[in-house]
């Protein structure tokens, strides 16, 4: 048995000691398997002994998004989830910001894409992290520095046009909890909240027990915290603005060991669970992390950047918009507008430097250091504020842990398995990105629906996201702490041109959208020259674009159709549904789909919908209005059911709308309209498996590989 | 003094007495006007005296989004309110619900209509009425009833292409309830809230107060009823689901005088107040209109009609479509797919007819036997169903009102002043519409921004829709009852023909978009012709498209910018701004607009923004990159405010976007884009004056005549 130690878990089962008042009740949600009997249940300062209720539970708001992440996803499939925080508050302002186009394809699966949108400010002008350059050195007219004047070098989309329905926008890190927290509330029936001001001392896991899915490998052991302990201290400030320091990597590491020393004292307030599966975002002093033994691996620069949220007073003629400004000798600042009149401004930091052990002296930074070091990059214009939002300082460097997992039982995620510059927006998104991959898959696999096989999937993809990050990061910081070239012989400086090059290259990777995972049983690359759906390669998010629907003719963006509830999906491109081969070849892969051994039936359990495990969905692309459901479609592609007849929301047209046009779905996917093809889809919207209408037996195999075939799961939540 | 009575009242002031306990303190929204106290005051028993705290409310939950959308103006408009209903509870199912164009405009404005958007099914092909004729005469064929099949006549989309940014939807009255709940929640800081089980008994009008702006002139009497009076009666059916006879046309008047009978011996749980302003949406049956001596004139027909909320099961081909199906000989249906699988239908019953006094006898009506007359009509498709959510039936009448207000200080709204038949779906949304119109006045005046003499158009322009509406319902209800014709020769029945083209002319009116208000000293029929706007014609509404904020970049619909906040609105076409005489032009405007006499600078209170009364916008029609905010636009167009800087939200630009295309303001508008012309928008999104720039002067007459122009008004939130 290993001894590890910390936050978190999430699993399913049941306590059996119910002596600690004072918690709210645990109550399945709806759709909850088999055993999860609902209790208020956590053992208290003893060791709890049979099957116990397990959790997840996570820690540190720096990174809470991404175990937020993880929770939405326990929340719609039904898993019993306890969530822990050693803060005793959610954020409330500050912290990250940029919301990427992948994430907001997965608010909007999960339901609150348009909470977000609705609230954020969107920037429309600007490269991925960079709108318009400016260059006090002038060197787009060769006569540097001869006005001193800041000098747009170009204009470009923030957002590659056409790349996804959504574009990137700013919306500060508490107003996103409260997405989550809310959605998590609405999709659990509140039975999966934040414990904060909760603390977890130990962690081991019984390696026993890992391989199999009965036992509860994972002990943690919790203490609740004062509220004074749970505080985070502010650095005493003229301004009295909050500071996000205490969450920086320039904070010190033994405010937490102090936590846990004075839990020796306090044994009355621990209490220990038993958990199938714990997730650590931890954020980058990762304590589970360390306990589990890995290394993060990389370094830090010597570049200190100060961020401040203000309502700035200038007359800086695009502080409406994001840009980078580098200035000859001063540093660079880059200007990210948020909302409400904020804006945020990195700025880099030229007077403080770190000491000989590599850190820098966190006290000596103030919003008056910071604000000074903008005022001069900005020169000749005036800037000013009389109100800030909050303001914070950082080092930069890229690492990345030598592991993502133990036994596939504890996780690592976000900041504690990678970290580097926030500039590129990416550290929120790509932290929420690990955990989206991670949750289904945990869920499916507690729920017995899905193999243990599949969780090492979680290190290969994002392992694979976070080296191509750190990458990234590596080149794309150097870029900004470089100062401008005088002229174009300048060797030391940079040229505007490569920095604008490297920005454009770089639009791909910050949306989020560039992510191709490799060959695995969850993706099997039989359809890897793209012949049949070049526009839906194998390993990448299943890009949208608008279909209608049969029955009542709305058009609909089909990833709003492939739901965060945990379903697999299956899109049958049913090609000329009108024309009579076409016909043959759907109704003979529907009589398989439907045939008693199949996937579909076989992956659903005894008591449950045909559509509870794995979804059916239908793209045709003969006229809407020529066609008719009950008469052209097998009726396994629209199931019925006696209470509400058939269903009519899975058959889809890819025709003309009266009023928002024509998604042209066939040409944008590239698939043949009259012999259409069938893509299976996993929970997560990345396509898994592309073939024909007679590769029924391929895509039987890829299920049989990754799901549990004979009908015992347990029914998913229908969301 | 008029002795009068019923529900409710708005207005601003305070009460004196304090003697009620019970009653959720009232307090006055931000931005509350001076003299408005905050106080838990409702006179108990006896008058009260001196200036009395003022409020809205109103009754019969059958019109009560008509009395929330008016409660709405004054949470957004700082107006303390208060909301009486006679019912216990909340709609929660049923009545009505399609949403026309206008209405989800209107909910824009207010900032929830992405709420009903998300939650509503969406209706796309179809008529404002009707998506396919049915006709069992088979009368296209010209061979009538042969084989008894229903033939689908023509498909149409159910809005009509490009009149709005909105199409009509279907949702239930509940939902609608609930974001009009929570927005006067958020807007009026929880203080406006509705009162239920809470039955007016008497009001009366102070004839010699009604024309001061100081006085209380109405006094309302109020009883709080028990939970039993409150309680609605449902029929006894087999089915137990919830129906809607109570609220129906067909419902006892009774039952009320009754209920106000029983106050006599409660006098303990009566109270009395004082309010400037009074609203009655009491429905058909108002009380509040029979007590001021109007009549509803106007006749009933024979014609009762069914309405079913199921869960069908059928085969028939186009239940998720908006369709009416004529049968040869057992009436008509209707078809309207809804939200959650439900389908409402609206079936003509032929077996029961009114008695001699013109009333059909409810108790026959059940269930059974709508849904019996339904099948028939259906044949030869089957239809069952398992659950029904809600059902009623109502008899087709249309009536209206010989006046909509007395002393324009209480004023009825919705059924009260109009009753018609519920399948154009027009109740609600022209209920609503009314209150829209009327909210804002009442709250201008109540503040001492606007004048009194604004108050009789509600009358006038909202008579004058009422008037439309039940020449437009006759019509209509004609069409529905008539048989099919059995072959063009046949003058007893009507024409498929005849049926589509009188449906393709009511498109617009059904939208709410053709209202088109008359002259007076809201709206100045200047630019008559319409050679300045063509687009904007003076008295409709402010049709939007798109234009991209000139500091970001970012596109809007012109509509977001026009909130409900109780603002008017000048909006600038500033032309070609980079050419030298349009910007003389524009500078010169703009310094009559900033000089100190300008109804702008009168408007606005001491010590508010500029922006609080009238909110200048600007629509440019430069190159966005060739122009800038602070070097191009004098600052009346982007004020300068200590605290935040310039507005970066008021100056925008008719130019393409990256993401969502070209507006084409200009062209879609009709205006000029070298010389612009000016636009001034009512509070409720109407165009109220079009001018050249040189019009300063009659765009002065215009304030002059609606405004209190002197700097005396309260600053209106700024939301």
């Amino acid at each position: 048995m290993m001894r590890l130690s910390k936050y978190v878990g999430f699993g399913k089962g049941r306590a059996q000691n119910h002596d600690v008042a004072g918690d709210s009740p645990v109550t399945p949600v709806s759709g909850a398997p088999n055993g999860a009997i609902p209790d208020g249940a956590m053992s208290n300062g003893t060791s709890s002994h049979g099957p116990p209720k397990t959790q997840t539970a996570a820690d540190v708001p720096e990174s809470s998004v991404d175990v937020l992440m993880a929770a939405a996803w326990m929340a719609h499939c039904g898993i019993k989830t306890r969530i822990v925080d050693k803060r005793n508050a959610k954020i409330f302002s500050g912290q990250a910001d940029g919301l990427q186009c992948r994430s907001l394809e997965i608010f909007d699966s999960l339901g609150f894409a348009d909470r977000a949108w609705k609230e954020a400010n969107h920037m429309l002008e600007a490269q991925p992290f960079l709108l318009r350059l400016y260059d006090t050195s002038d060197s787009i007219t060769q006569n540097p520095g001869s006005d001193g004047v800041i000098r747009r070098s170009d204009r470009i989309p923030d957002t590659i046009v056409g790349l996804s329905r959504f574009q990137q926008i700013v919306l500060h890190q508490g107003r996103i909890e409260r997405f989550f927290l809310d959605n998590i509330k609405k999709h659990s029936n509140d039975t999966i909240r934040v414990e904060r001001g909760v603390l977890p001392t130990s962690l081991t896991i019984d390696e026993s027990k890992v391989d199999t899915n009965e036992g509860y490998p994972v002990t943690v052991e919790l203490r609740h915290l004062t509220e004074e302990e749970s505080t985070p201290k502010q650095q005493v400030s003229a301004s009295k603005v909050p500071d996000g320091l205490f969450r920086s990597n320039l904070a010190q590491e033994d405010d937490e060991a102090d936590l846990i020393d004075k839990n020796e004292s306090r044994a009355g307030k621990s209490e220990i669970f038993h958990a199938k599966y714990v997730l650590g975002c931890d954020g980058a002093r990762s304590w589970t992390r360390r306990q589990l033994g890995f290394q993060l691996e990389g370094d830090s620069t010597d570049h200190i950047w100060g961020v401040m949220d203000i309502i700035p007073i200038t007359d800086f003629p695009d502080i409406r918009m994001r840009c980078t400004i580098h200035s000859a000798d001063n540093g660079s600042l880059m200007v990210i507008p948020r909302e409400h009149k904020l804006v945020r401004l990195y700025i880099q930091l030229k007077e403080v430097t770190p000491d000989a052990s590599g850190r820098a002296d966190r006290s000596k930074i103030t919003p008056d250091l910071i604000f000074g070091a903008a005022k001069k990059i900005m020169e000749p214009y005036n800037l000013e504020y009389q109100y800030c939002d909050w303001w914070t300082a950082y080092q930069i460097g890229q690492r990345m842990s030598t592991n993502f997992s133990s036994h596939n039982r504890v996780f690592l995620a976000g900041d504690a398995v990678h970290t580097h510059s926030p500039k590129a927006g990416q550290g929120m998104n790509i932290s929420m990105q690990d955990t989206f991959n991670l949750g289904w898959k945990v869920a499916l696999v507690a729920r017995g629906i899905a193999k243990r096989d599949i969780l090492p999937t979680y290190e290969s993809e994002r392992g694979q996201v976070a080296r191509e990050l750190i990458q990234f990061d590596q080149r794309f910081s150097r870029l900004f702490t470089g100062r401008p070239a005088k002229d174009v012989m300048d060797a030391e400086g940079m040229s505007m041109e490569d920095f604008k090059d490297a920005f454009m290259k770089s639009h791909l990777f910050t949306s989020g959208l560039s992510v191709n995972y490799a060959a695995s049983n969850l993706i099997v690359k039989q359809d890897s020259d793209g012949s049949l759906a070049k526009g839906l390669p194998v390993g990448m998010r299943f890009k949208s674009v608008k279909v209608l629907n049969q029955a009542d003719g709305r058009p609909w963006h089909i990833q709003e159709r492939l739901k965060a509830d945990g379903r697999f999906r299956l899109v049958l491109f049913a090609g000329d549904i009108l024309s009579p081969p076409q016909q043959g070849r759907v109704h003979k892969f529907c009589s398989e789909l439907d045939g008693p051994g199949s996937f579909l039936r076989r992956a659903t359990p005894s008591n449950a919908p045909i559509d509870s495990v794995i979804e059916v969905l239908t793209i045709h692309s003969s006229k809407r209005t020529e066609t008719e459901l009950l008469r052209d479609f097998p009726e396994i592609l629209h199931p019925f059911d006696e209470h509400n007849g058939w269903d009519y929301n899975k058959v889809f047209v890819d025709d003309e709308s009266y009023h928002e046009g024509f998604g042209d779905a066939y040409v944008n996917y590239g698939v043949d309209k009259e012999r259409g093809c069938v893509v299976a889809v996993r929970p997560d919207q990345y396509v898994a498996w592309v073939g024909e209408l007679e590769d029924f037996g391929d895509l039987q195999k890829y299920f049989e590989g990754c799901l549990e075939l004979g009908g015992s799961g347990a029914k998913l939540n229908d969301h």
